[in-house]
């Protein structure tokens, strides 16, 4: 998607370590303009897989997903990490690593509020060695629910977990993949 | 608001040591058309204070801190809890109590993306002791930027947090007060 492209070039920065910065429009403080755009690509590319619930992590897939389930009509769901007093029990729960934090992190969902009759819409604003995409994917098959397809705004082409969900058989759907980011750049996959 | 109190009153659930558990449409499975009409009251309530800033903290805060800065035309920074590899040098950083996890967290947020020129509305799902506001609201003020005011979903107003904050003079609008919560129901603060 050329804007959200185009807005990368110009807003992002590469740090040490791969580390891509796009935390001044997307993951951080969040232009929601831009959302509704890539929102309203999520719309074209899965509105014939009728989704009947819009999933995310927290926290920075919620406001993108919050404006795609708008967009959709839909209720919006986020597994959240680690166990907190206020979800009583009849949890699904799916173990990752957070590269993030450096540690195993608990993704739960309470049972409740997914069902075996849904069709999950997965949005999140980063895909790397996608953990977090793995552990919410592992929740959606847990519950019986279908996974119709993954939209993800930003993925990093050049570590594995693009490939691994491709490979998997999902539908993905990357916004914008980026092939290399290092001092000289940062440039894109053309599909 | 009657809307709130009414969905609150039919779907929210009162568990053992008063937690209120509204996590079917607020704060975990997220009623996005319901935010929308939380966000057009924060509307009619905040407009004239001009602000320029949406912001929240991390995680349940962000759908409906999404939708009021959509509401507003105007972007969205939610505060982080403890650092994570993303963030570069130059936070601001308040450590609060954070009663879901029993532990001390730091709320972080990049100086590069809130200014002193910028007049802050402050959104959040729950106001119950009000550390996680009293966090954001001491980051505000690091940063220089004006605090216009406070916008909440669901107050419990038999904890402190709401009365700390109108104590302090701070333009507070909750949608919701609940003045008791135990086995008999919910009942609400008539303003």
């Amino acid at each position: 998607m050329k804007l959200l492209q185009d807005r990368i070039s110009r807003d992002g920065k590469v740090l040490p370590g791969n580390i891509i910065k796009v935390d001044g429009f997307l993951n951080h403080r969040v232009d929601i303009s831009l959302l509704k755009e890539l929102a309203e690509e999520f719309y074209t590319v899965f509105a014939e897989d009728k989704p009947t619930l819009i999933m995310t992590v927290e926290a920075s897939g919620i406001a993108l997903a919050t404006v795609t389930a708008e967009r959709f009509g839909l209720p919006m769901l986020f597994a959240k990490k680690a166990k907190s007093d206020n979800i009583e029990g009849g949890l699904y729960k799916s173990e990752i690593f957070s590269y993030t934090y450096k540690k195993a992190v608990n993704l739960i969902v309470s049972a409740e509020w997914l069902n075996a009759d849904d069709r999950v819409l997965v949005v999140d604003d980063f895909l790397a060695n996608g953990e977090a995409l793995r552990g919410v994917i592992d929740i959606v098959h847990q519950s019986g629910a279908e996974l119709v397809g993954v939209g993800v705004a930003v993925e990093k082409g050049f570590q594995p977990g693009g490939q691994k969900l491709r490979d998997a058989g999902y539908k993905l759907h990357s916004l914008a993949i980026i092939e290399k980011a290092d001092e000289n750049g940062i440039s894109f996959r053309e599909e």
